[in-house]
C-alpha cells in the first residue's frame, strides 16, 4: 500500500543515534532519495501536548501504565500526521525510536510486560510496522560514558543502579532481536561512528 | 483484595445519570455507607490535563485511536489515584461512566472495534472491573429531547445523524448487556426518575 520505506533506529543512551541518523539521511539523499528524518512527538501539536503531559515535572504521581498509554497516543498521532503521509508520498522515513523503545524500556526494563505494552502499541500503529529496525548496541558503560553520566569519577550507588537499568533495557532489545530477526538488525555501536555507518548501510542494502 | 464496592453507571445522553447518582449516593449514605461518587477525570491533575488535550478545540485533526488511548490513560490515572484508594478504604464507589462508555462509543458507534478498544482498556484497568454496571437505557429521541437537543422543532438532517449515532451507541450497550450479563443490568430510564431509582436499588440489592 505504501510506496515509501520505513526504517527505525533504536538504542540505549549514548549509542549515537542522532549523529548516525544525520549521516545516514545525508548518504541516502546523495543517492537521490527523498528522506524524512523524525522522532516522536516531531512537532505535531497534539503529540507535543501529550508529551508535555508526560514530561511535566509536577506529575510525580504518574502511573507507569498511564505513561505507556500516553506514549502510545503520541506515537499514533505522530504516525498518522507525519510518517504515513511521507510514506504515501514514496519517501524514506527514518524515525529515531519507535515501538521497540516502549517494549524494551516500559515493557521489559520497567517490568510492565512486553506482551502487554505490545497490545496497546499494536492498537496505536495497526499494521504500520517499519520494514527495518536498526538496534545500535552499546554496553551501558560505554554509552553512559559518552553522554558524560558515568565518567572517570568513582562509580557510586546511583551509577550502579543506572547501569543495572540500562542492562535491563539492553536485555529487552536482545529479546526483540531474537523475536523479530526479519525486522531487527543489531549493529555494534561501541565502534567508531564511520564503521557503524558502514554496518548500517550494509544492513539496509541486504534487507531492503 | 478490595474491601469496597465498585459500581459504574452508564447510559446515553439525557439518560439522567447525574441526578440518579446523586439520589443513589444519598440513599446509600442514609444506610450508613461511606460513598464516593466520581467521574473521570475527577479532579486528578494528570487525568484533567489529559482530558484537556482531548477536548482542545484546536485539535481538529485528532485521530480516533489517539483519542481512545488518551481516554484510557485518563481512566488509568483516575482509577489509581481516586477509585482504588477509596475501594481499599472499604467505600462504595459510584462512577459516572467507565470502560463500557469507551466500548459503546469508540468501539461500536465510532467503529474502532469493541475488541480493540477493550485491549487498551484492559491494559488501563487490569483487574479493577466494577462488580456491577447499571445501564440507564433511554431511546435517543427521549434522551435528546431531555437535554433539549431535539425538541419540538422540525427534525433536520443533523438531528437524524445525531439520532442514528446514538442508536449505534445504544446498540453497543445492548451487545455488552448480552456479553456480560453477570455484571451489566439494564434499567428502563425512559420512566420517571423515582421509578428508575427504585429499579436501580433493586438491582443493587439482588446483585451485591
Amino acid at each position: 500500500m505504501n510506496k515509501g520505506i520505513f526504517i527505525t533506529i533504536e538504542g540505549g543512551e549514548g549509542a549515537g543515534k542522532t549523529t548516525l541518523i544525520e549521516q545516514l539521511a545525508h548518504k541516502m539523499q546523495q543517492q537521490g532519495k527523498a528522506v524524512l528524518t523524525t522522532r516522536e512527538p516531531g512537532g505535531i501539536p497534539i503529540a507535543e501536548k501529550i508529551r508535555s503531559v508526560i514530561l511535566d515535572r509536577n506529575h510525580t504521581a504518574m502511573d507507569a501504565r498511564t505513561e505507556a498509554l500516553l506514549y502510545a497516543a503520541s506515537r499514533r498521532q505522530h504516525l498518522v500526521e507525519k510518517v504515513m503521509p511521507a510514506l504515501e508520498a514514496g519517501q524514506l522515513v527514518i524515525c529515531d525510536r519507535f515501538v521497540d523503545s516502549s517494549l524494551a524500556y516500559q515493557g521489559h526494563a520497567r517490568g510492565l510486560g512486553m506482551e502487554e505494552v505490545w497490545s496497546i502499541n499494536q492498537f496505536a500503529i495497526e499494521d504500520a510496522m517499519p520494514q527495518l529496525t536498526i538496534y545500535m548496541d552499546v554496553t551501558p558503560e560505554v554509552g553512559l560514558a559518552r553522554i558524560g553520566q558515568s565518567d572517570d569519577r568513582e562509580i557510586n550507588r546511583l551509577d550502579l543502579e543506572e547501569i543495572a537499568f540500562h542492562e535491563r533495557v539492553r536485555e529487552g532489545y536482545f529479546i526483540l532481536l531474537e523475536k523479530f530477526p526479519e525486522r531487527l538488525v543489531r549493529v555494534d555501536a561501541n565502534q567508531e561512528l564511520d564503521i557503524v555507518l558502514k554496518d548500517v548501510l550494509a544492513a539496509i542494502e541486504s534487507r531492503i
